[in-house]
């Protein structure tokens, strides 16, 4: 009889930034955009089966380090993340994060992984998704205002998944304009370079802005908005972080991951605790409706959620299996006899003397 | 002109089970015991530089997984840890953790290690470290009841830190108790196998409790308990899990680590809200006494608090330094440019091509 050697139990496959590069180029990044997308979607479909909880936030002068654990009852995950805007004048990321899937009934670790690069890809899938329910029909062309880590994730995903095929790039700094324009030349989409923001919104039915610095900003003003408009806010995600004039917030119909975490963090901080939002899982779920009306202005307030940490964490953890991707991580101890933890440490003294 | 040639910025060391045992090792176990309680000791005095939160947890039906974050303003640490009672009927452990240490101005992990030994460290060393502001004068004798992965390192930690010359052991599982007893008989500790918890209890100026079941149990009845004695209360450390019939708790004076968690976790659960409680650390630091009298019982209800890993984690970090005992893991992602994360893919992607 042969059995396949399971992997021992104190092994957690472990998936580096070298190894989730190639498993993106492997797949392919649109199409990692597109499946992403997907299974974001399914775990917002089944939003109320989920533990949920804001955040875990450490604030600091110079950022934040966050903790989003989240739970279906069958699996458990949760991200660590930073946010430092400053990071980048030392050569490093602004964010920067990593994750644990793990199995809710013993509590052990299945997978960690690498999520800098993830998180870019599932806030990018997010985005898009919520955009193909709430942008105006036929809309092709988007603004995509800050052009830093993750603006060309966001302009892949919106063409994956949303069908534009024009990007008007705006960043202050024309050098990061610069870059994601190179960064997008083969990607069939058409890439226009603009000198401001009031000429990035010009004709653009999706406007995004996802700019880093960790203020009260604001990247568009009433005056550049008009009607029948999508704008995808990604860059106000922490309090006194926000990017829109609040008097967009007022003319907008306001959508939201989930209200308890984007009251605190979103651009919905500069309204009042009663503002009317809508709970996007809602939308996706058919329970209420997104766009109502071809003028109106709808607002995806998105601050990330750790639901959809926990769908990348799935999707990484199934599109592995079979892979070369990943190395198994001597992470926990397990010794014979569970009760021995202490046994162990003397055998591998004992091993060690014998050496 | 020579310059070390600094570690990559997307490296973090990782301390693996088995480096971790190599390390514990190189130094000795009751050396780390002494050591750790000391950093332990440095934090308590420090306490009111810590940001401090209870425990974020998930429990479920086979028990709880948990994140516990603190920060001193200076570096950060985390640790996942499960607590799953019914774990070892499959070979695993009851509670398996790991950790990271960060810096909190960039917010870069500088440690990530394996925290399932080193756990069972700091809670002994924690132990250890508040029964020597508790315990009468002269003790020698601890009672050992419940002799599982946690009971060995117990012994040893109030031997290292306390000075006790002699362990009383019980557990239902006399197999448990077998184990322990020959973990232990190198130690220099005399070592006594009892038939039952009234057995182990006499003759005993410390009592250590540490059982695993998630319930209310009753390990020490109120008549088991003299005056004049110290009670190590280790086990009950999550809603519905205590240990000891609450009758002792209203004859003892109850030394806590942090009230907020301790109310929700402790023994002191089966209490009312305002049942009075002294902070460990104003004892440490000579705020409040400790033991009164010589005929008092004190009572250490311990759960496990956040800045325990946090010194155990700095303690790590400071005795890797010039060792052997880790290794560079590629976590996170680090583009030459930091706002060109997308570019490091295509990057990776020309050189895969170009291999």
């Amino acid at each position: 009889m042969t059995v396949s050697q399971p992997v021992p139990m104190n092994l957690v496959p472990f998936v580096s930034v070298d190894d989730m590069m190639r498993l993106v180029l492997d797949i392919g990044v649109e199409s990692v955009l597109v499946e992403l997308a997907a299974y974001i979607e399914e775990d917002f479909r089944r939003w109320e089966s989920f533990d949920k909880t804001p955040r875990v936030a450490a604030h600091s002068e110079e950022g934040v380090i966050e903790l989003m654990p989240t739970s279906d009852g069958k699996a458990y995950g949760f991200k660590y993340v930073n946010g430092h805007p400053k990071n980048f004048q030392d050569g490093r990321q602004t964010v920067t994060a990593f994750g644990v899937l793990s199995d809710v009934d013993s509590g052990y670790p299945v997978l960690l992984t690498e999520m800098t690069i993830l998180t870019a890809l599932r806030t990018a899938a997010t985005s898009a998704l919520v955009a193909k329910y709430l942008v105006p029909e036929g809309a092709r062309t988007m603004a995509m205002i800050g052009n830093g880590a993750q603006s060309e994730f966001q302009c892949l995903a919106f063409k994956a998944v949303c069908g534009i095929d024009t990007v008007r790039l705006y960043d202050i700094d024309p050098q990061a304009t610069a870059k994601a324009a190179r960064n997008l030349q083969a990607s069939g989409l058409t890439v226009i370079t603009c000198a401001s923001g009031h000429d990035a919104v010009h004709g653009a039915e999706i406007v995004t802005t996802c700019t880093a610095d960790k203020q009260y900003a604001t990247i568009l003003t009433d005056n550049m908005v008009g009607a029948g408009i999508h704008i995808n806010a990604i860059g106000g995600d922490c309090p006194g972080k926000t990017e829109l004039h609040k008097d967009i917030l007022s003319r907008s119909k306001v959508f939201v991951e989930y209200p308890p975490q984007t009251r605190i963090e979103g651009e919905i901080q500069q309204m009042p605790a009663d503002f009317p939002v809508t709970e996007i899982w809602q939308v996706i779920t058919g329970q209420v409706p997104g766009r109502t009306d071809e003028r109106q202005i709808t607002l995806f307030d998105s601050v990330g959620f750790a639901t959809e940490d926990f769908s990348a964490l799935r999707y990484v953890r199934d599109k592995l299996q079979g892979t070369g991707f990943y190395q198994n991580l001597d992470l926990l101890a397990d010794p014979d006899d569970p009760r021995d933890l202490f046994g162990m440490i003397e055998r591998k003294s004992a091993a060690l003397t014998a050496a």
